[in-house]
């Protein structure tokens, strides 16, 4: 895929240089918008116009929605304005909301000002709602039918007014604006009656999102029903937009890797990596790393406070950090299960109690397991091979030490894991900030108590 | 949304006890398929045959897919032959595949005598395609058109074969069962002129798949082009099957978890975690915690080596969770974004030069402001408020190193991070395995070391 694109840009470029405009539009006509654009995105800026306008007019704007933000606004900055109208009337208003966004304020001023009227008020209307929002991320161009149309006439207003439409497959029965029903082309296609009323064939029963509901609900829903298209709905169930299905799959890829990048203790960006600065990198990095290295103070507290103890029996220190990684991954493993459940929704706050007893079944089984484990590996490889307990008296009871404190801390580290993202969502706080990294923090100093705990009580120190 | 269903599921129990059958059966049908099954996985087993008898053919079979695992197969159990029959027929096929994957052998045998010779066949062949592949998640439910034929045959055999396939919307033209063009309905039916030919019409540039071709490749496709679906075709070009956008959904779902599962240091697993047993769950959990414990044998083994210059010096050891943490969490932000970067494909690796060095400035950056951060917080909390240095000869050199090491690591961290998913992608590794957990322990036995070696450069240790 990727060489393929290579070898097409070369060849590209080479009728560029030999001017050879007819046979480059030739060519870049039988391409698809999505790649004629990751061709343009790395053109170099002063081709790019002149490539761009080879386009014809309906791929053109195909090809400028799929377009990176940076190679957009070169080209509106460079559009005449006729130029510009061109492709702001072959765009739908949801891409077009899609690219204001991204745009400086004088950029935005430009194409507003060239939009159409109905255009330009069906985009104020998008961008009043919330970011995240259904109502920020649906389209106005849906097709509406009316309850008393026959099924003939429905196909015939679809004909006409369907050039217009984000998806003609889905249609809307609106009464005085408000939403009572939904056909597809198919049912009407496949209707062997076309006399038949609209209101007889659609399905009452509409399932739809309100303007402000989340987008990732709204992505939960294309998931759960696969839906080619979504209503949305105001307080007074008028119908206000649809979301279509790639809108979703978007929606989708985007949540994920906002989950992933919190898990990860990032702070989730929009722009992908290759176009950020390293400065930009950093902003959204460092917040939670001095977070966390600040909290390690007390992990280092704890440490500080056994000293003594430490000092008196120095081979403890060499197990610390076995104990504390084996705790953290365990508790992450917990967590990371419970978060991506939940934004699944296959996980609720109701099922804590069974969430837990479950874990802790997990955790006896691991607990044991890893216990049993390290008694082998550090008898074999630290007492055996290595030597390491030359000179230390009652080894076999140190030994037993670390593996209870194992034992014990994973224990500790699956329950923590799994009820601190359950009780964040139940907070209304976001569960995925509360994986991987702070919970280590927690489970960290947690297996640090443990261990001097246990080691107190068994060991002369 | 969860409320509501659970106050429908106790209006149906109760009609259900009081054998309101009718009534049920009003209720059900205004529902969604979906809906309906996440309701009836709730119920207890021996009421389920009996609301499931209730549903109309065409919902039962829709809900029927919906459907959990096991209550499929408590159904499938309960089913006379000519029900199950009844079921099949109304089975999309890629549905009944997945249906059959799950199920044990005797069931799938019974499954297989029941469904009709060419449905038999359709299963056969796609259970014969690598699991994860484009084969094995295609429908071969699609309509094909020939060239030939004008707009107007074409809506004619649309509307005459369209009830038994999955989506209608986009027709694929084959000659000689060789895949030639694509045509939607929405061109059919926008089409002026019902008199043009196909062949007139139709896009000759397909995209398509391979049978053979991965399923996340396949979902990436849909989110690149925004495609409703996509034609599969053999080695010679030859139409076999299509995948529709909402098979495209459920792969990039599972693969995103996945990618979060194998980041957190478990095994992928397509069972929601609601559904599985401790002892499942335990499998999944325990190699990697296995394998990351007994790999922290190097970093105790680091310590033990380095055990006489801690008992001289024993407040070096408070700093070492710190250490190592916030070089851990370091190198995961780095490989977690080029991670999730690659399976999105705005990442390849050819781009690691640019990668490197853009996480080198990152990594100054980080380490300089971590760095400073540290020194401020060790003198106000540990020296001035906790006077964790009393009696330590030299105090500044100390928190002098401590802060050295923690901005030298943050850099290896970065390095480590971007470069590791990027070499496992190259070697065919999954990049998602190299994630968090591998390269924390790495990082950590390289912190240690930078630490130690820096402090025993200029210490008197």
């Amino acid at each position: 895929m990727a060489e393929h694109t290579v070898i097409i840009e070369n060849t590209l470029r080479k009728l560029l240089a030999e001017k050879k405009y007819s046979t480059l539009r030739e060519i870049l006509i039988t391409m698809n918008p999505a790649d004629i654009a990751s061709i343009f995105n790395e053109m170099e800026e002063e081709r790019l116009p002149l490539l761009y306008r080879l386009l014809p007019k309906e791929l053109a704007a195909d090809t400028f929605v799929e377009m990176d933000q940076e190679a957009q606004e070169l080209l509106i900055r460079g559009f005449s304005d006729s130029e510009l109208k061109e492709v702001l009337d072959e765009l739908f208003v949801d891409d077009a909301v899609d690219i204001i966004e991204e745009m400086p304020a004088t950029v935005v001023r430009r194409i507003l000002s060239q939009a159409d009227p109905e255009m330009r008020q069906s985009i104020n209307e998008i961008l009043r709602y919330p970011e995240s929002s259904a109502g920020s991320i649906m389209t106005t161009e849906y097709i509406s039918l009316r309850p008393e149309m026959t099924v003939a006439e429905a196909i015939t207003r679809i004909r006409r007014t369907g050039i217009d439409k984000e998806t003609i497959y889905t249609c809307y029965v609106t009464k005085d604006r408000t939403l009572i029903g939904v056909v597809t082309v198919k049912d009407l296609l496949l209707c062997d009656d076309d006399d038949k009323l609209i209101k007889d064939v659609m399905i009452e029963k509409v399932i739809s999102v309100n303007t402000h509901d989340d987008q990732e609900e709204v992505a939960q829903m294309f998931s759960k029903y696969n839906f080619m298209a979504l209503p949305v709905v105001d307080t007074e169930n008028r119908l206000v937009g649809i979301v279509t299905f790639d809108d979703a799959m978007d929606v989708m890829e985007e949540e994920a890797t906002e989950d992933i990048e919190k898990m990860a203790a990032i702070i989730p960006s929009e722009k992908p990596y290759m176009n950020m600065s390293p400065f930009e990198i950093w902003k959204n990095r460092i917040p939670w790393l001095m977070l966390l290295m600040v909290s390690a103070t007390f992990t280092g507290l704890i440490i500080s406070h056994f000293e003594s103890a430490l000092e008196r029996l120095v081979i403890l220190t060499a197990f610390i950090p076995m104990l504390m990684d084996t705790a953290g991954n365990s508790g992450s493993q917990a967590s990371v299960t419970i978060i991506r459940g939940l934004s699944l929704n296959e996980i609720e706050f109701s099922d804590i109690l069974q969430i837990i007893w479950k874990e802790v079944r997990v955790a006896v089984l691991c607990g044991i397991s890893l216990g049993v484990a390290c008694f082998g590996k550090i008898f074999l490889v630290d007492y055996l091979i290595m030597g390491s307990f030359v000179g230390v008296s009652s080894p076999f009871l140190i030994i037993g030490v670390i593996c209870i404190t194992l034992s014990v801390t994973v224990l500790f580290a699956k329950i923590v894991g799994c009820t601190l993202p359950l009780f964040a969502k139940k907070l209304g706080f976001d569960p995925a900030v509360m994986a991987s990294p702070f919970i280590t923090t927690i489970v960290d100093a947690l297996s640090l108590l443990v261990y001097f705990g246990v080691a107190s009580t068994f060991l002369p120190i």
